[in-house]
C-alpha cells in the first residue's frame, strides 16, 4: 500500500474534544472519524486493526470448540419479552416498531438469540456440550459515550455461548475459556491483562470474571490483595469491617450545627473525625420513586452495585421534596419518618459515640450507640472497600485500588434464559432439565483501543506486530532522487511479495513529515532509503517502540528485514 | 469438524413455508433459521460460505484499490437529510430517535456515509481517484420479504463507492469494477451470471447495470435480444412500437357494453382483439393521492418504473370512489374529466379504430382514431415489452423475456451525493468542483441462496469448492467397526494437517442416514470407508454433482483426495 494512496487524514493538533490518548491518537491518525455520538467509521488502518484481532477471536475460539454463526442484529421483541429482559433493561436496548408496527430491539447482546437458535437442536443430552458464537455489530445506546472507541453505542464484538448439562462441565469450558482469553490478549500484545471477579450485573448468574487492563484512564475500581491472589472489580468486592466501639457511651444528645450539612462540615464544627459520623445518602427506586435511605460510617461511600442488587431494582440519586418526611442535610437514624427504606451498612454494627442527623433542620445528634439506640437495625454490605482495607480472602489490611479497562468477560449464567425460555433437554434418564449456560465476550474496537492505551508514545501508537495495520514501514526520503526510487521501489516489491505487509511512503514531503506520519501509524519497522544512506550502501531499520535502531547494507535489507519481522511474529 | 458435533438440524421434509428450493434446502440442511420475517440466524455451514465469498469479495475489491473501511450500522438522520433521502426514501429505511431524542436510521446503504468519511480529505485534485468499501450488516424494512435469502430485510452487503475528479475517469473504474464483478461470479462458482443495463431507481445517476443469474424463481424480468448482444432490466428497456393504423377510420360511436368491463370481456363482447382496444389504468401519486389515467393498447401492460421515473413520484394502484369523476371499467380518452392527470403512451399513437371507455356506465365507444379524435395528444414510454417485441439495439422483433435474481449491481452516480451533501474538491487550475462517485454493491447472503440456486439437486446444495463449507466428506460407514474408524480417524487427521477442510461423519447411524445428511451439506467431495471398502482394500470417492465417482486404494487416498481437491480449485 502507497501511503500516498491511504484515504484519510493525519495531523498533528491533539483534538479538543478527545480525553483518552488512544483517542486523539486514532482520531490524528487517520484511523476513525466521528458519525455521531459514540457512533464512529473505520479508515483503512483501524480496518485492518480489527480485522487481524478478529482472526485470532475466531482462531481461538475455534481451538475451543466453538462454532461461529450469526444472529442478527434487528431482533423481535418477543425472545426478549420471553426472557424477561425486554422490560428489565433500561434506555440502553433500542426499541422501536418495524414497518408493520411489529416491536423490535437492536441487539446489544444476544443470550435471547443464542437460545433462540439451539432449543430446538438441544433436545437431548448427547448433543451436549456445544458452543456456538459470532463476530457482530452491537448496539447499545449509552447515556455517556466517551473515550473513543473505550465506550461507545455501536460496536463490534465476539460473544460467545455454551451449553451444558451440569455445572461441572460448565465449569471445565469456563476454565478452558478463561485460558482462550489469555491466549488472546497475549496474542494481541497486552498479555499484562489480569482476570478479576465481578458482579454478573444484567446479564444473570453467579459466578463471572472480568479481564482488565489496569490503566489510569479505566472506568472500572479494581481491587487487588497485595498480599495474596485475591482481585476483584470495587462492585463486587465485599468490605470487611473491623469492628470499632469505643470504650464508653455517652448520652445521645441533640446539638445545635446551623448551616452544617455535609459530613465535612459537621465533623469539623463538631471537632471529631468522619469515621466518628453516620452518614445518610438517599436514593429513590426507579421503578416507583420510593426513597430509600442508606446510612453507613461518615468515612465510607456506597457501593451502589450492592445496594441495587440488595433491593432487585434501580435506584438514582434522590429529589427531597419539601413534603416526602426527610429533612436534607440532617437525616439521622432515630426518629426518621417511615415515608422510606432504612438500611444500615455494616460500617455501623455495633458502633458507638457517633455524629448524626437529628431530622430537624440546624440539628445534628452526638452519642449514636447502635446496640442501645437502634437494638432492632439489621446491617448488610453496602460500601466501596478502600485503600488498605480488609481483604476478604487473606484477612489483612492489604487491599489496593487500581483503575483498569475491562477488555473481556466471560460468565457462568446457569439456567437464567434456558429457563426464561424454555429450552429443555431429556437427560439419559429421562428427565427433562434446563441446560446451564456460559456466555463469553469481548468488543473488538474497545480492545484496539486498549491496546493502543497500553502501547503509545506522544507521537502515536505503538502496534504489536500480531494486529499491526502493516508490518514494515518504508520511508523513501527524496523519492525524487531516483536511486532512492529504485531502490525503495523494489524493496517494496520483493518485501510484499515475500507476503510482508508493507506500508510505503515516496511522496515528495518532508523527512520531518514522513516520520510524523510513520508515528501515527505505529507500523513495528521503519525503514528508511535516502540519498544519504545510498551514498553509505545502507538502509536504516528502526523499530517503533525505539528497542530496536541498526542499519543493513543494501543487498541484504530484504533479509534482516524478513527475518525481524520473522522473529517478532514468534516472540508475540 | 465432526459432523456429530455440528449445531443446527437436519431433516427430509420441504417445510411447506418454503418457496424456492435454496430456502428449502437451506432450512433443511441447518444453515439457517428463522428469527422473525426476513430476518435469520446462520448456523456454521452457512457462516463458513459467506465467510468464503467475503474473502472473495475482500480480494477483488483490493485488487481493484479498494480500501476496506466500514461504516456505522446506525446513522444520524443529518446525513441523510443533507442528501434528501431522509424525506424520499419510503418506509424500507427505518427511522426511529434514540435515548436522547435525536432521530437516526438504520443503514440500508451508505453513500451518505461514505460521503461523510471522506469530504474532509477530498479536497483537492491530487487525492483522486480512490476506492472505499465495506462488508456491513444493512437493514431494510422490507413490505414483503420472502424466498429465504433472496429477499431479506436483514443482510450483509459488500457497498464499495469510488470518487473521481472525470467522467472519463469513473467510466475506466467502472469498466474494471465491472470486471472484478465478473471474476467475483465466476470464482464463487456462477460464470453464467449476466450484467444488464438497469434503471438505477432510488441511486440516482443515469448509467447502472445489474448482474443476473437467470432463472425462473427470479423476482427480475429480464430482456435478452437474441439477434444482438442487448440485454436490460425489463424496467429499463424502451418499448419499441410498430405504426398499426388501419387503413379507414371509422366512425367514433357510443355501444352499449352492459357489465363487460376488463379489456378480455369487452373485446370478447364486440368481437376485437386486445390490440384493437385502448386501455386505461388508474393510480393515484403516492404524495398527493391525485388521480393518473394511462391509457395504453390493451395488448400491452405498464411498466411502473417508466411511469414514476416520468413523474418523479411514487404511485399505487388506485382507488376509485364515487366522487372522482372516472368511471370504473369505463374510462376512455375522449371527454373525461379533468380532475386527473392523463397520460397516453406510444403504443396508441396514430392508431386508429380502437374500442375505448365512453366515461359512462355500462357504455363503450369504437372507431377511436387518435390522429381524428385527439390531435393534441402527447405520446411516452410507459410499456412493458413483450416477447418478440422490437430490439432498442438492433430493430429486429427479437427480445425475449427471461426471469433473474440480481446478485449485483453497479452504479455511476455522478455528483448526486457530493453536490446535495457539499463534497467539493480544488482542480489544478483552482476550480471548486463536486466529485464524480460510482458505487458497487453485493449482498452475500442473496449470493450464497442464489449459487444454491444455480447449484442443486432434489437432495441438497452442490457447493462449487471455493465456497462449499468443508471440501471433503468422510462417512465412516458402521464406525463401529475398529478397523473403519482407525483408518477413518487416520484419514480425517490427515487430510486435516494439509490445510484441507474436512468434515468427518463418525456417528452410529445408517449409510443411508450419512449419504442424506453428506447430500444435504454439499460438499464437493465424499469419501466413504466402510467394512466392504476395507475389505477390498479401497475407499470409495465421489463427488456432489456426480461428475466422478472413483476409488483409491487405502495407500493412495490421502494422495488422490488432495490432488482432486487442489485441481478442483485450479479449475475454478
Amino acid at each position: 500500500m502507497k501511503l500516498e494512496k491511504l484515504v484519510g487524514e493525519r495531523f498533528k493538533e491533539r483534538p479538543s474534544d478527545c480525553v483518552v490518548d488512544s483517542h486523539a491518537l486514532m482520531v490524528r491518525g487517520g484511523y476513525m472519524k466521528y458519525v455521531a455520538n459514540g457512533i464512529f467509521s473505520s479508515y483503512m488502518p483501524l480496518k485492518r486493526i480489527t480485522r487481524k484481532i478478529e482472526n485470532i477471536l475466531r482462531e481461538e475460539m475455534d481451538a475451543i470448540d466453538g462454532q461461529e454463526v450469526s444472529f442478527p442484529v434487528v431482533m423481535p421483541a418477543s425472545i426478549w419479552q420471553e426472557s424477561g429482559r425486554y422490560d428489565s433493561i433500561g434506555k440502553e436496548l433500542v426499541r422501536f416498531n418495524d414497518r408493520s408496527g411489529s416491536p423490535v430491539v437492536l441487539g446489544m447482546t444476544h443470550e435471547e438469540a443464542a437460545v433462540q437458535l439451539v432449543r430446538e437442536y438441544g433436545q437431548t443430552y448427547m448433543k451436549y456440550p456445544f458452543m456456538i458464537y459470532q463476530i457482530q455489530t452491537k448496539f447499545r445506546d449509552e447515556a455517556r459515550p466517551r473515550s473513543g472507541l473505550i465506550r461507545v453505542r455501536e460496536f463490534t464484538m465476539k460473544d460467545a455461548y455454551s451449553f451444558h448439562t451440569s455445572q461441572e462441565d460448565l465449569e471445565q469450558y469456563y476454565a478452558k475459556c478463561h485460558k482462550a482469553y489469555e491466549r488472546i490478549f497475549a496474542r494481541a500484545g497486552i498479555p499484562e491483562v489480569i482476570s478479576i471477579a465481578s458482579d454478573s450485573g444484567m446479564m444473570g448468574g453467579s459466578i463471572s470474571h472480568e479481564f482488565m487492563l489496569l490503566t489510569d484512564i479505566g472506568e472500572d475500581s479494581i481491587v487487588i490483595c497485595n498480599q495474596c491472589d485475591y482481585r476483584a472489580n470495587m462492585e463486587a468486592t465485599p468490605n470487611v469491617v473491623d469492628y470499632v466501639r469505643t470504650a464508653e457511651s455517652k448520652a445521645l444528645e441533640k446539638v445545635a450545627t446551623p448551616g452544617k450539612q455535609t459530613i465535612e462540615e459537621v465533623s469539623a464544627f463538631l471537632g471529631v473525625e468522619a469515621k466518628d459520623t453516620c452518614k445518610a445518602v438517599v436514593y429513590q427506586q426507579n421503578k416507583d420513586d420510593k426513597y430509600v435511605v442508606l446510612f453507613l460510617r461518615g468515612d465510607y461511600d456506597v457501593n451502589e452495585t450492592k445496594l441495587t442488587n440488595y433491593l432487585g431494582c434501580d435506584v438514582h440519586p434522590a429529589t427531597i421534596t419539601d413534603d416526602c418526611g426527610l429533612v436534607a442535610g440532617f437525616i439521622g437514624p432515630v426518629g426518621i419518618t417511615d415515608n422510606c427504606t432504612v438500611l444500615y451498612d455494616n460500617t455501623l454494627k455495633g458502633v458507638n459515640n457517633l455524629v448524626c442527623g437529628a431530622n430537624e433542620n440546624e440539628y445534628h445528634m452526638t452519642g449514636l450507640d447502635f446496640d442501645r439506640d437502634l437494638p432492632s437495625a439489621e446491617f448488610h454490605d453496602f460500601a466501596k472497600v478502600k485503600e488498605g482495607s480488609i481483604c476478604p480472602k487473606c484477612g489483612k489490611h492489604a487491599l489496593t485500588v487500581s483503575r483498569g479497562i475491562e477488555v473481556g468477560n466471560i460468565f457462568q449464567l446457569g439456567t437464567k434464559y434456558t429457563k426464561s425460555m424454555n429450552m429443555t433437554y431429556t437427560d439419559s434418564e429421562g428427565n427433562i432439565l434446563n441446560p446451564i449456560m456460559g456466555c463469553y465476550g469481548i468488543g473488538v474496537g474497545r480492545l484496539a483501543a486498549s491496546i493502543c492505551e497500553a502501547h503509545h508514545d506522544d507521537y502515536g501508537p505503538i502496534w504489536p506486530i500480531a494486529i499491526a495495520p502493516w508490518q514494515v514501514h518504508i520511508c523513501a526520503v527524496r523519492a525524487d532522487d531516483s536511486e532512492v526510487k529504485a531502490y525503495a521501489d523494489n524493496l517494496y516489491n520483493t518485501l510484499t511479495e515475500k507476503g510482508i505487509e508493507v506500508i510505503y511512503d515516496d511522496r515528495n514531503v518532508s523527512a520531518g513529515v514522513m516520520f510524523s506520519d510513520a508515528d501515527l501509524l505505529g507500523v513495528p519497522f521503519r525503514v528508511v532509503v535516502s540519498p544519504r544512506n545510498m551514498k553509505g550502501g545502507i538502509v536504516e531499520i528502526a523499530s517503533r517502540d525505539k528497542s530496536l535502531k541498526t542499519s543493513a547494507t543494501l543487498d541484504t535489507a530484504v533479509d534482516e528485514i524478513t527475518a525481524l519481522v520473522k522473529n517478532a511474529f514468534q516472540q508475540n
